[in-house]
């Protein structure tokens, strides 16, 4: 920190991001991408796009936004898109939450929400989740402030039905809700439907997971009109031209493609059953994700140690921190080949170490 | 706004781009971008990055900062890249401004540095420019706060010398300075070396116009390693992957063109000559300016119905607001051949307003 640096930001603990390693190929199981390159037309998008660079982009996004728009049913005021949902997210913060409003969401979720709660200098509550790792919708009922719920959760990879979720909105109509669906497309219930009846609910979406756009940055906000004129106010007084012409061109292409994305996230499915199965044959104990990563605890060892010991054999999984999650990682679902590697390399490391304390 | 925005932004006045209009072509001389496309090797790098988007971008941007670093001849520790240079100045607001140290900046300048501080609830003060529409380095002497200063100054075009700037950093050795050099490659002086005997300099700069990269979204901020580090902080508390690799991999690939986009600044800087001297000729006022457009008042007619009478010929410039710039309007310097359709434009426009007159 400079000598410069404002009291305000000097306690902030920024978020930690999954290792990028830039040296030596792993077997990527740690941040979530997909294992699919994007669909052919969004190369050609990206191309056509490239000589026109010297040009701003469209500071509305209004290709991208109207593609969008009648993707999911709605009018175009009723979405913006960012630097993916991360940005998006800060804008929620910030929009609506302050002082007297604090942000609420569970104890174990998306790393980012007590950063940004802390970025903005917002009082938080993190409710605890079961036992069993769901979250109580019943415990936010009588709490007063914003609530962020990754649907499904991260990193448990559980999902609440889109009944349960409308339970609250009916309940709190004077807040407001925000649903981070980062992982919807992987077989959870989407409550984008709900956005017309309910002036309380704001949805964020990411083209980073089952559109595989990560490396491209693209994700969008849905409300009824006032919340994205709210959210476009923050935007303008931040960088009016956020998304940039390349990003839109690959989103907007990757909309027209979408039976492609529609196979690769049944065929991630798929092999996220075989895998769970697998993990369970081996011992390991295994929630019901909905999600294209697999919340998992080694029968032998910690979710450090497994870590380490997958990274080892060339295989790159998240291990995670906190009392309750040590004994978990977290395992992106990827290929069938690389879940039969995953596997084998586990199997392989349990016999060793049964050897070892035998 | 909705009901459920919070107080805390309900007073904020966000920033107007410049008009991208999506309709008609035009000839575009309102939003200062390159009239040339990027060069061989943009295109080349983005279409190769394409095919790797389902995979997240480095969110260190190594390869983009070691590349800058090299070009000019800093530590990769003493760079940072943004989501353009828009989000290292609200990172810079906020690292280096807070209800204790107001933000000082020129009452002519940038129309974003405003925005910035109210979106911050940062006090500011706006240094009144000389006549000549200068900035007064004597005025800043005595004032407590982070001086940004964009240089040259917008929409003004004028620049301070690096030794006028040095002399502001030896002076207030306890205060910040940030200094936007946007448009610095079309003739002005870069404070950029300076950063090794300054602890209180960041210097900004952006890909948008030089480098033919507006539509890429490309920033870097330059300072002493412990300020980096303020600002990384910052932004791994907003957005992590903030460069999205296609953008990574443009800039890469610019930096090693770089004798493509200084003929083209060189261009640009005779057609900006030839311009001024043009409008004068025209009775035009017109200051001396050091970047890539010109600023200019019209002798017949204020800024906006010059400008409003130009749209109607094909022809996008830019007006301003404020007392002291209604009579001016601000003009990007494109090609030659741009640049005369705009004089034999305005010729007629004079013309045809003195027959009006008559």
């Amino acid at each position: 920190m400079s000598v410069f640096f404002s009291g305000r930001y000097a306690q902030l603990e920024p978020y930690t991001p999954g290792e990028q390693p830039q040296d030596r190929r792993y077997i990527k199981l740690n941040t979530n991408e997909s294992p699919f390159p994007p669909s052919p037309g969004v190369l050609e998008a990206v191309r056509e796009e490239a000589g026109r660079l010297q040009l701003y982009s469209d500071p509305e996004s209004r290709t991208v936004t109207c593609a969008l728009a009648e993707h999911y049913g709605l009018q175009p005021d009723q979405v913006l898109v960012g630097n993916d949902s991360d940005e998006l997210l800060n804008f929620a913060f910030m929009a609506y939450c302050d002082d007297g409003c604090p942000a609420l969401f569970p104890d174990v979720t998306y790393g980012f929400y007590p950063v940004f709660a802390g970025l903005n200098r917002i009082p938080m509550i993190e409710v605890p989740l079961r036992e069993d790792f769901s979250v109580c919708i019943d415990d936010y009922l009588d709490l007063k402030g914003t609530v962020f719920l990754a649907n499904p959760n991260a990193p448990t990879g559980l999902a609440l039905s889109s009944a349960e979720i409308e339970r609250m909105l009916k309940a709190r109509p004077s807040y407001m809700h925000v649903i981070d669906e980062a992982y919807v497309d992987f077989g959870a219930e989407s409550v984008l439907p709900l956005i017309h009846r309910y002036e309380n609910l704001l949805v964020i979406q990411t083209f980073s997971k089952s559109r595989s756009l990560a490396g491209a940055r693209l994700g969008f906000a849905a409300g009824q009109a006032p919340l994205i004129r709210d959210l476009n106010t923050l935007k303008y007084s931040t960088n009016p031209y956020n998304v940039n012409r390349m990003t839109s061109a690959a989103g907007t292409a990757a909309l027209k493609e979408d039976e492609y994305y529609r196979r690769n996230a049944r065929i991630i499915m798929e092999n996220r059953a075989w895998t769970a199965g697998e993990l369970k044959r081996l011992g390991f104990t295994v929630t019901d994700s909905r999600a294209n990563f697999l919340f998992a605890a080694c029968p032998e060892l910690p979710g450090e140690k497994y870590y380490l010991a997958m990274k080892e054999r060339g295989i790159l999984v998240r291990y995670l921190k906190g009392p309750r999650l040590k004994p978990f990682v977290r395992i992106t679902v990827g290929t069938k080949q690389q879940m039969e590697t995953l596997i084998r390399e586990t199997e392989t490391l349990l016999k060793t170490e049964a050897a070892t304390h035998a």
